[in-house]
C-alpha cells in the first residue's frame, strides 16, 4: 500500500541524481492513483523563486552567511505556507527536491559555524519538519563530474572541487546519523532503476 | 559639543515630518563639521533595496506578515553589514530614517501579535540597537493629511485610515515609554524649524 499525505524530501550533493529520482518517485506513485505534487527549493511558490533569484543571481559575494540564510528561511516559509501545506491539507503527496537539511548543510556547515543560527532560525520560523528524507548519497567525483557535465546558470552550487565536495558528502551523511528515523541513506552509485526501485520501496514502507 | 560616531534613528508615523528632520539633522551636524550618512529603512544598501523593492512591489498580500518580517530582517542585516556599522568603524554619525522600531511597530502591532517573533529575530540577527532614536509624535489627522499629499508609489505604508493612525500613533508612544533612555519623543506639531533645534539640541546632549 502507498501511503499519501506524506511530505518527502531529496537530499544530496549535486550530481547524486535526487532531482532525477524526486521526478521519477513523482511519476511512480502517480501511476498507482497517488495525489502528488513535485517542488524545489530554493523556490517553489512565485514569492520563493522571486527570492531565489535574488539570492542566486549576481556576485556570490554580495550576501554574507547570515543574510542569504534569512533570504532562504523566508523563501522556505512562503513556500511552506502557499505550497507545501496546502498540499498536505488538500490529501496529496508532496516531494520536494531540497529542503530545509540542505541549509544545515550549505550555511550551517560550508561557511562558518553557522549551523546553531540556522536551527533557531527554523525553530521559530519553519518547524516543520519532512515525514521522510531520501538521502542519495555518491561517490563526490563521481556527482562532481555529473553536475559538471550539465549546463547551469547557478553554477554557485556546482562550484565545488572534490575535497569540497567529499566534505559535503560528509555533512550530509552526519544529518542523516542525526535525523535517523527520518532520513534514510540511499546508495545513488547504482542504475538509475535500481536506485528508484530502493527509494519506491522505502516510500511505501513508511508509516501512514 | 557634538558627539560624533552616534547611531541615531528616526522614527514616526507617516506624515510625522521625520525624513526631513532626519535631512535637517544631517545638514545641522555637517555644518559643524561632523561627519555624517544618511540613511534609511528599508534599504539603505543596495542589497537591501533590491529587498525592499521585492517587498513592497505587487500586491500587499503576496508575503504573510511572517515571511514580511524575515525579509525586513535580512533587509536590515545587509543594510547593518555594509552601510551603518562601516560608517561607525570609521568614524562617522549615522542618522537613519527607519530601524528595528518600525519593524516592531508595524509588523509586531498591526498585523497581529507578532511582537514576540520580531524580538526573537532581532536578537538573533541584529543584536544593535540605535544610540539615540528620535520619535517624531504628531497629531494622527495632521499625519495623515500630510502623507496624503504626497505621491509616492509605496502607497501600502500610508494606506491607513485615522483611527489605525491614531493606533500606529499609540503603539510608537508604546515603544518609548519601553526603552525611555534610548527614545526620545519630539512634539513634530510645531514649525520645521522649531522641531530641527530640539532635536539638534538632544543630539548635542547625548553621551558620546
Amino acid at each position: 500500500m502507498t501511503p499519501d499525505r506524506l511530505f518527502i524530501t531529496f537530499e544530496g550533493i549535486d550530481g547524486s541524481g535526487k532531482s532525477t529520482q524526486a521526478q521519477l518517485l513523482d511519476v511512480a506513485l502517480r501511476a498507482e492513483g497517488v495525489e502528488t505534487i513535485l517542488t524545489r527549493e530554493p523556490g517553489g511558490s512565485p514569492g520563493a523563486e522571486e527570492i531565489r533569484t535574488l539570492v542566486l543571481q549576481g556576485d556570490p559575494d554580495r550576501w554574507s552567511a547570515e543574510t542569504e540564510i534569512l533570504l532562504f528561511t523566508a523563501a522556505r516559509r512562503d513556500h511552506l505556507e502557499r505550497t507545501i501545506l496546502p498540499a498536505l491539507a488538500a490529501g496529496k503527496t508532496v516531494i520536494c527536491d531540497r529542503f530545509a537539511d540542505s541549509t544545515r548543510m550549505y550555511q550551517g556547515m560550508s561557511r562558518g559555524d553557522l549551523r546553531a543560527l540556522v536551527d533557531e532560525l527554523h525553530r521559530l520560523m519553519i518547524g516543520r519538519e519532512p515525514d521522510l528524507t531520501l538521502l542519495i548519497d555518491m561517490d563526490p567525483e563521481q556527482g562532481l563530474h555529473r553536475a559538471k557535465a550539465r549546463q547551469t546558470v547557478e553554477e554557485r552550487f556546482e562550484d565545488f572541487g572534490p575535497a569540497l565536495q567529499a566534505q559535503m558528502r560528509q555533512g550530509f551523511l552526519a544529518l542523516a546519523e542525526e535525523f535517523p528515523q527520518r532520513i534514510h541513506v540511499i546508495d545513488g552509485n547504482r542504475t538509475q532503476d535500481a536506485v528508484a526501485a530502493d527509494i519506491l520501496r522505502i516510500v511505501k514502507a513508511a508509516p501512514v
